[in-house]
């Protein structure tokens, strides 16, 4: 998939498993910070389109698998019966999973909103050696 | 559209054309923050998936008529022949043009890089009274 | 300022009013757009360092004459007291003013969370020809 | 540090190291799409302030220690002798050290910008365990 020279920067005692959930922690990072702010209605065409564009742009980031986004369409406010209806992306709305693989190791990852926490917990799901 | 409270808090000297000018100065602000940054790949559905979710996205805020996003696919940089084969957007990537309506002054105006300016130029193209 | 290359890209008919409502509409979207998102806690050195970072970087927009960001700390929930007991900035926690000038044209601008209308409204507080 | 009710969401066959790599993970995703798209120039009080800002903000997130940003000030372009002469922040320019503590384990991570890859490179650089 890549060259290996990326490797040579990392100490050199970090194994396969420490690896692949240092690289699923980067993408969740990346595709929160990325989703915040960012306008959406209740439109299911708006919100479907918006799903798609920011998993396929995470998609494009190394060793990743697969991406799903799902914006919680309960909880968003705004159908534009008038110019300002309408809501923005914030930890609340969003939920999310990537799967993603280094060398044999694949991992599940996922963004939830969680109740009791009052936060959007980042934690992983599955870990497993293909091989 | 809107239930006109939002009018009482901008200075009363302030005509449509003037607002117009303000609103789509607005939106291409937040388009440009939102897509800088995002990953992206020489793949013509990543593109167009990015495209149309920022498209959807800048389209739910007051007053947009339209939104036409296009990240330069001669600049794109990243085929994912490696995993680290791919490209963030950038200024230099972004053309987009928006299109909104206050009250009955119609403005269209665009993001694009200038080359002769070294910068992605927000400018005003056109502005016109409908009726 | 600028070199006046720029101004042929807009539309003949924008008067320097209209020029600095667009103006000073791009930076309240990047503004917006670049806080949203962002971990916060109620420390105030935390609030004062993320305030002052984000001034200074649309202080760098073209015209900018002055910004000021105030993070609201009366609804910042979070003071660390155990490692999720934090916030992220949305739309409900921003006021800032953006002081602008194009040629004789200065103008004032401010994004504030409005109660009555549930939003983040962006508007203009002043404008007036300094000469 | 936390209540630990967070921890009952992880495969429970996550270890103290792995679940330092996903933090850390998590942690500089977040930071590089934070600064992505910021405006900056030359002017060293604005560098200092943006990096001591994002600083302030990564701070707050779960288990970080400390984090140092620096945007690198030999590659920033403009020095705002006109309006348009500033730049952006982009992978390029971005250097930043996290160092994370979860239970035991203490990890040190760093995005540099790795020219031999032609790319942000986020790699661990130490990882050990405290007791």
């Amino acid at each position: 998939m890549s060259n290996g020279k990326e490797n040579a920067y990392f100490s050199s005692d970090i194994n396969d498993r420490e690896r692949a959930c240092f690289e699923v922690g980067i993408k969740l990072g990346a595709l929160y910070h990325i989703l915040c702010g960012m306008p959406i209605s209740s439109n299911s065409n708006v919100i479907e389109s918006v799903e798609k564009g920011i998993e396929a742009s995470i998609s494009c980031q190394p060793y990743v698998i697969s991406v799903k986004i799902n914006v919680n369409r309960d909880k968003i406010q705004g159908d534009k019966s008038t110019a300002f209806d309408y809501d923005e992306i914030t930890g609340k709305l969003i939920t999310a999973t990537i799967v993603l693989e280094f060398n044999s190791v694949e991992i599940t990852a996922k963004v939830d909103w969680i109740e009791e926490l009052n936060y959007p917990l980042m934690f992983i799901e599955k870990i497993r050696n293909k091989s």
